[in-house]
């Protein structure tokens, strides 16, 4: 099992990014993704709190927006306390780990900003939510205990067994290709005039990305979507149609 | 089963235990225990780095040995990565919390200092050793990150034993509504040539029905994604098409 990415969506302390990377080090989660650190990267603050993890035992990588720092990422989790409105399974670490078991490929687990946490649209890319059962009286986390309970928690997996084989399941789509999907999806609606009036637009693309999020896809299924794509904008044979070019 | 006290044995930087302090406070730990801390108590690092556990929500008490901090402490864990040449059982968090279970009464976790851990004769008090399966090539944790690792451990544990129901925001889409948002996929497809040559047909339908039936999809989603189909087979507005009828 590839150990999970771990992914920092505009985190504000360099502190808190370096002790991340620390506790990453110390239970061998090796591939942390910055996405738009406040601070700008390289951090000297990081470097001092991460207590020689950073640079060179972490990788650290640098992404603008969430999408592209989960380009290569198969089943994503959004770590978030707050309810969501958002129809997304929820997960306490056991069942992540138990999902991460038996999904071959790269996964990641998304981790908010200090105060605010995760936007909507981040979480809206993630397969599920992965929740801790915090106090509901004391219930915000430091950024970088957030990552240590889950890297502890995935060390202690690791350990307890000798790893049973996964069972045989498809390839799951990268989340490059599930985003290429969304995207070109989303383009042909546009061209048909469906985000109408445009005021609606982000409720309808939230809507139709957390539904096609949740399900798993594989990479099989994301080339026949987009052939069906095609198909239904453009038609096939007999039934092409030429479209208004607006 | 009462919450294990977390002793810190000489601690040495305010700021850690105030870490440790706030990550006990969001993990419904409240019974923290000092030996000997370095710089004295009260620590005002250790209140600005509590985030509000201290003082008030953590109970904190100071003792001047290892012994008087146990004093009403049946069963007793020890934290530490180094072997020790000790005739004690070594267990990792799974199995710390599987004892503390089976054991009546009040338990607690010692952590030793910053840099030196637990001398010989604190790890002596324990009934067992806890380790975490840290990576050998970085294994010095941050104190407060130890205490972070098993705080969460305890609280999934705790929590493992009193699941809630899954918070259901939006209505599920009855599988009528989900069979007649495939039906009209398909057909719409069906109208664009997608399903050629014929005998490919099951196997892309298979391949579709497969990915939106894992996806959980709401009435609402399935209500926004019959318009999607409908606006890229027809299109709105200005972009509407005529399709050749065959």
């Amino acid at each position: 099992m590839i150990p999970p990415a771990i992914i920092l969506v505009a985190p504000q302390m360099g502190e808190n990014i370096g002790a991340a990377a620390r506790v990453m080090a110390n239970f061998g989660l090796l591939d942390l993704r910055l996405v738009n650190p406040r601070d700008g990267w390289p951090s000297e603050a990081a470097a001092t709190m991460s207590a020689g993890a950073l640079p060179g035992v972490v990788a650290v990588s640098v992404f603008g927006t969430v999408e592209a720092a989960l380009h290569d990422c198969g089943l994503v989790f959004a770590t978030t306390a707050r309810p969501r409105g958002m129809e997304k399974p929820v997960v306490g670490t056991p069942g992540a780990l138990e999902r991460m078991r038996v999904t071959p490929g790269r996964t990641a687990i998304l981790f908010g900003a200090e105060r605010t946490g995760l936007e909507n649209e981040a979480v809206t890319m993630a397969d599920a939510i992965l929740s801790y059962p915090v106090n509901p009286d004391f219930s915000s986390l430091n950024l970088a205990q957030a990552v240590a309970a889950f890297a502890h928690g995935w060390a202690e997996a690791m350990h307890e067994r000798a790893l049973p084989p996964a069972p045989s399941v498809d390839e799951p789509a990268t989340r490059e290709e599930l985003v290429g999907m969304l995207e070109h999806f989303e383009a042909e609606l546009d061209r048909a005039g469906f985000f109408f009036p445009d005021i609606k637009r982000s409720v309808m693309t939230l809507n139709l990305r957390n539904a096609f999020t949740r399900a798993g896809w594989t990479a099989q299924e994301v080339r026949t979507f987009r052939g069906a794509i095609k198909a239904l904008a453009t038609g096939r044979g007999k039934a092409r149609v030429i479209r208004d070019e607006k």
